[in-house]
């Protein structure tokens, strides 16, 4: 399938027809007054709604708040989040405000209490301040241009935003499809610290939609690894609201194939940018396994490699050390035949038949020094792909997190 | 039970009855004239053996022939073993080294070539230089307290030998076990780039003395965690002479039992002093989980949490940062009831109900700041026990790890 994805010039969360958004400066988050810290995002009319969660076995209330309405099934209207404190651990209180943070942005949107799903990000056992929401919530201005002031609002230790959107002819409708992410530290397959919201002017049927978005999750943000950590917060969300008018998408022609599409080139750029931002990152490491088994044996191999310590602070001293890279796509367990496995640094090959072949080590350091280094494993025992994305692993991550809270 | 395990004084691998050892040093790896690394270890009698070894799918042929060896079940005199070079990755010729090894080992010791073993620890993808082991293999010389010996020629990045004797009174029979182990980076659960080499002069049957070992590796070895890596050569060697002539210890008795106690102490104090000497690490961590549904998911949720970087950087930054270790036992997905969770710090509590408590944080800081920390973790739903070890993480760990090879 080939599908033609065009770029929306600084595609953002709203950039799909009838959706708005805003954010404020509450100071639940140290940081200047430049930056946000609630955020709302809201659309002019109902939305059918997808949405994947943390397992971790310890949940934030806002994510089970936001994961019964999306189970529910009913139509929501906006999405209230919030950074700097993660409305996690802190016993009964946290369901009580989780509702009423979403009570607060459904009068300020104008809309039901059960049309508003909430996500909150930050440090762990600290309740949300109610007060400053209560202040602040009631001042969120949305406009048609908000989703960067919404996607800085959700922003923890990530340098900078990530925000994209796309257009695509789908089966002849027009339709957009954007959206924003935050990483950026326990990040792990299964979800971690990550929030992203997506948004689509599409008419999609709700099963096909929350099947569209799982199988995208589980290509791109299931496939990302900063510190092997999982948070209790991680939230995906795709709301869409049928602004474009299409037949609705339900799988099965064209159209729903382009969506798909979409959904999923926009999860997979945001996911790649939240390995990009990593922790202390210096660079993005891209790991491609290849000629597995099966698929789902190429993303665990994949990911295995890009979670690898070794692999990555190798790559921080740009090491050509490919049997840390071996013994990484072998402690995933896979079924491979060691004599066939090939190797590869920016497609310069440094492994055939499982041994290492006389490469040229300066290529290959300098290949290391790239802003993005891709690392190619070919198992050449069938056809599975899988890939995965991670960042080298600096001192700097070390002394962030060392000195987190206190 | 209760079974009184008496100290060896300088205890190590030779320290039970019939065991002999002694190491050279051959210029594998790139260390002063008075490291070793090449060791042999022999008992004067045949011994039975069990041995537990790497999962992952790149495995090193040291591993795969002493495994076949293990499995096959006959009786064995000896073990080489050498560090410096991992004999993995290297073709075809990884069997016919390790092969010719055995065999010069065999020679050495005059005994069958079958009844040898061998395990290499060190650089991946780099073959054993057969030169130098054909030349020095045959200058070891082998004595009664040469365990000190052998014990240093299995070292890589660890800073000092990890050795451990303990006498039992087994049933009446005065009963000796031994052991030896290396670390100290790409460790984690299913074993790591670890070896450990045990010896008792106790008669035990075969399938008992496996139980036994397997059992003592599910509770220490496979509970320590440095960085998520799981190396290609793990191996863990128990090796059973019959020298203290007890009636053969097979389960369900006093004896077997008291053995059983002491295998397992040798096991987890070497499991111990492995995650100490990590490579980089200031200081041990203890995770100890309870109240779990089951011993196992007990098990899983303190190695969660004694894998985490992120609990990891806040010890090392003595950063009383409870949340990280809720999220940690979270992310093992086991079931729990987040409002009965207790957490303590040296047994300072610091959590109760699920929420923090207003605990004295310099004191917690303090205790963040010891030599050994111990997190412990009361589930409260049921009577699950589980403990866990791992270390701090530092920069030194980035620093030395991204300068390995090159």
């Amino acid at each position: 399938m080939s599908v033609e994805l065009t770029p929306v010039e600084n595609g953002t969360v709203t950039s799909a027809e009838g959706f708005s958004a805003g954010a404020v400066y509450a100071g639940i988050k140290t940081a200047g007054p430049d930056k946000r810290d609630i955020g709302l995002l809201a659309s002019d009319r109902p939305c059918t709604v997808a949405g994947t969660f943390s397992q971790n076995s310890v949940l934030s209330p806002s994510v089970t708040l936001s994961r019964e309405i999306v189970r529910g099934g009913g139509s929501v209207r906006g999405i209230v989040a919030n950074s700097g404190v993660a409305n996690c651990a802190v016993g009964e209180q946290g369901l009580i405000d989780a509702r009423e943070a979403t009570a607060l942005a459904a009068e300020q949107l104008g809309v039901g209490v059960d049309e508003v799903l909430i996500a909150s990000t930050g440090v762990i056992g600290v309740e949300l301040p109610m007060a400053l929401m209560r202040e602040y919530i009631p001042r969120i201005e949305l406009t048609g241009d908000g989703g960067n002031q919404f996607a800085a609002s959700i922003l923890t230790t990530d340098t900078h935003s990530k925000e994209i959107a796309v257009r695509v002819d789908a089966g002849g409708a027009a339709v957009t499809v954007g959206g924003c992410a935050k990483g950026s530290g326990m990040i792990h397959p299964n979800m971690a610290t990550m929030l992203s919201f997506l948004s689509t002017d599409a008419t999609v049927e709700r099963g096909f939609l929350q099947e569209t978005l799982s199988h995208a999750v589980t290509l791109s943000f299931n496939q990302i690894d900063i510190d092997g950590d999982q948070s209790t917060n991680d939230t995906v969300l795709l709301l869409a609201n049928g602004a474009a008018g299409n037949t609705p998408f339900a799988g099965g022609d064209a159209g729903s194939e382009a969506f798909s599409a979409a959904v999923h080139h926009v999860t997979w750029w945001l996911a790649r940018e939240m390995a990009r931002d990593g922790e202390g990152a210096q660079r993005l490491i891209e790991v491609v396994v290849d000629g597995a088994h099966s698929d789902e044996d190429a993303r665990l191999a994949s990911r295995s490699v890009a979670a690898s310590l070794l692999v990555r602070t190798a790559v921080y001293g740009k090491d050509p050390n490919w049997g840390r890279i071996l013994m990484a796509v072998g402690k995933s367990q896979i079924p491979l035949d060691e004599s066939k496995i090939q190797v590869f640094v920016n497609d310069i090959q440094i492994v055939e038949d499982g041994k290492a072949i006389s490469y040229s080590v300066p290529s290959v350091v300098a290949a290391l020094g790239e802003p993005e280094v891709r690392l190619r494993v070919s198992l050449n025992v069938g056809e599975g792909f899988g890939e995965a994305w991670g960042c080298d692993l600096t001192e700097e991550y070390v002394v962030f997190n060392s000195a987190y809270t206190t």
